[in-house]
């Protein structure tokens, strides 16, 4: 397998078993309903760890365009391959969602509220101020990227570090979620509101365009500098 | 010990812990009753867990149909044995809805809920639609076989992998649960099912037949697919 | 450090953090009440994990006259040792629980329900009724012996063991605690009932001895019969 | 990088996610608000573990002076950088909780609770008693330090330890946190209470002063005599 599908079946799966979580949760009738932040975290957490898992091996598993582009401005990854990288985790979120809509079939006539039902894709912030979110995905992004390129220093038992790097993410969801939905993951945003805006997703509502900016531009930026600081600091 | 009892050993215990974390969070009067879909996932994942610890090294721990003949039909499992598997699959997961049964023995006449009895044995779906449930017990029971297989071309640290195995049924259960209840294999849901049928159930209600071939057929497909998926890709 | 000294102060820790997670969870005004069975479920289960790493090499860590008898049954440790072993483990279990009763010490006085107070320090029956509540501690122990030395015929890499222990009481804990709450360990229950029993609480009520022989009893019968059954097995 | 900075960082990464995770559950309209003891505990343990694996090659990953006291008194620890070494902590977790102010910056105004907003900086008894507060400061940070100590006399694979020592903190926190929300460290309490007073929080109220004694007093009394214990001992 190439790296190209090593990302694309990586984000694939993160994005199966996230935004599964999140539809499990948020929508109506699920038996997961309210379950709580708790499972959102996990979830999440447990998403990527499976993900790395899976295609470590073969792409060292990004699977997010901040972790690419952060590796790539500190000299980690050859930045010609950035595009294929992007391209594949946004191929591979896009068609994840597919898979989740599919999965939650009649749950979507279910849900009636139209915000629930986006959430499941795209990241929504919990109070809308566009300076303030796009600073929470920054100072999210930035913890994420520098602390996994800290904890990629040390040495790890065959095995061990997919399963730490799913708890930094269990981590950043239940510390720094609850502002703006920890999308720090351009891909994981984007693919999915995508497939939001082209499914023919039961009673939905708008994909909220105006704000899909700020889950692209804060974890960019903040994951590029968190992996400067930790290239600068380590 | 050989396979065969060593299947059904696992297999047991796999529902001794899972039907039983069921039992405890749907039975009325149970400490746990009410406590979410976050002990739910991780009583069956722990379930799991310790299932192949105990048994990993004796049969390879399918403790599930659709493993075992996911294997076969990619070649790593001989398919003569695969009658063998299942019958000891059934047979254990048969024994351990009977143990589930008597250490809740006061808390069935305790519960009204005849669906909240049946389902301690067997899923059932959130919403009862036949081709939407099949289609989800056959995304969630692919992405399960698939990642299993794609987990185990890494190299763990000694007595790492069942704990990661326990895991990512954690994370199908948070992620894929919320709409048939994640069989994701036959036995776990036709054992007890029988065992339901059969057994002096205080206030029992119907074993809804009708719905048990979903759970038997979505998770055969499924794993059948993944396994298949996987040996393309890899 | 003597074998002795080992098992009092690591049922002391097994205490203090088991004892303790109840008491956050059930006592008036704690940060913690509330908080639900995830929270007993993965109190518990650190709680034996902390304290295995504390003192498993210098007593094997056996915390449990359960495991002791059990271990004893089979020949994997000497009669001649297990009077010193439970003495050990009743002495550290009643000054654990005296330590959990200073450390929530203005909470006693403000909760009135005697039978949260004594839940603190001792389990009880969530249905009354003597032979049920016996077997419920016999299989939930039959299953923690049998399980502990199933997944102690695994090989481990070095510091992983005791935190899969922990995980298996977690489990435990989750799947079969609701009917009887899992006592599964003579002393853990005994030693702190005595506590009970002798300080003063504020506002206490009886101390349920007509009960205390039910989490004496079954966890001996079950502890040894899981043995037993491990042993005739593998 | 020196220890100071590796103090420094480390603490910072604490705090991050430490008050961040008290953020999240009890500011107003965040997303995981309300979402309970468990989130806070997990949040809490894996801020630790991700604190520890950025910084334990560099520093030993102290990030608290009663775990620095505790080592120096047994001599584990050279004094003359005991200043150095707290300083770096008390630096780290203001900024730690300057970042956490950014963070969360809509939720100040929205939420109107001046205890919940102190809350996210420093801890508050549950029920204010100065002798039996300091007590619980006292007992749960002896717990802390020695069964830290204790679970570090054991060999690990490479990159398990930091992680172990996160679920101690998990149980510290499930366990013995309910009484005063364990501060157990004097610049996790300190350094944040400070930039409580000191930044411009929308509606805040006091910083609660004459509390603050009882979280640096408790745990390096506590830290100290645990560390003593285990050196006793063991």
């Amino acid at each position: 397998m190439t790296p190209f599908w090593g990302e694309l079946i990586g984000t694939l799966l993160l994005i199966v078993l996230g935004d599964g979580v999140v539809a499990g949760v948020v929508l109506r009738k699920s038996k997961a309903e309210n379950s709580g932040w708790i499972v959102i975290g996990f979830g999440w957490g447990l998403a990527v760890a499976i993900a790395v898992y899976a295609v470590g091996s073969i792409s060292g598993a990004h699977l997010n365009p901040a972790v690419t582009l952060g590796m790539a401005a500190i000299g980690k990854f050859a930045w010609d391959q950035v595009p294929l990288y992007i391209a594949a985790q946004m191929i591979g979120a896009f068609l994840g969602a597919v898979l989740v809509w599919l999965h939650y079939l009649p749950h979507w006539r279910a849900t009636d509220d139209q915000a629930a039902k986006l959430a499941v894709f795209a990241t929504a912030p919990a109070i809308r101020s566009t300076g303030a979110n796009l600073l929470s995905e920054v100072i999210a992004t930035f913890i994420f990227v520098f602390s996994l390129l800290a904890i990629g220093g040390n040495t790890f038992a065959d095995g061990l570090q997919p399963f730490i790097v799913g708890f930094l993410i269990v981590s950043i969801g239940l510390s720094l979620g609850g502002t703006t939905g920890y999308a720090i993951n351009p891909a994981r945003d984007l693919g999915p509101r995508i497939a939001h805006a082209v499914l023919p997703i039961a009673g939905k509502g708008s994909s909220d365009w105006s704000y899909a900016w700020v889950p692209i531009m804060g974890p960019v930026v903040g994951g590029v500098l968190g992996a400067l600081a930790y290239s600068f600091m380590f």
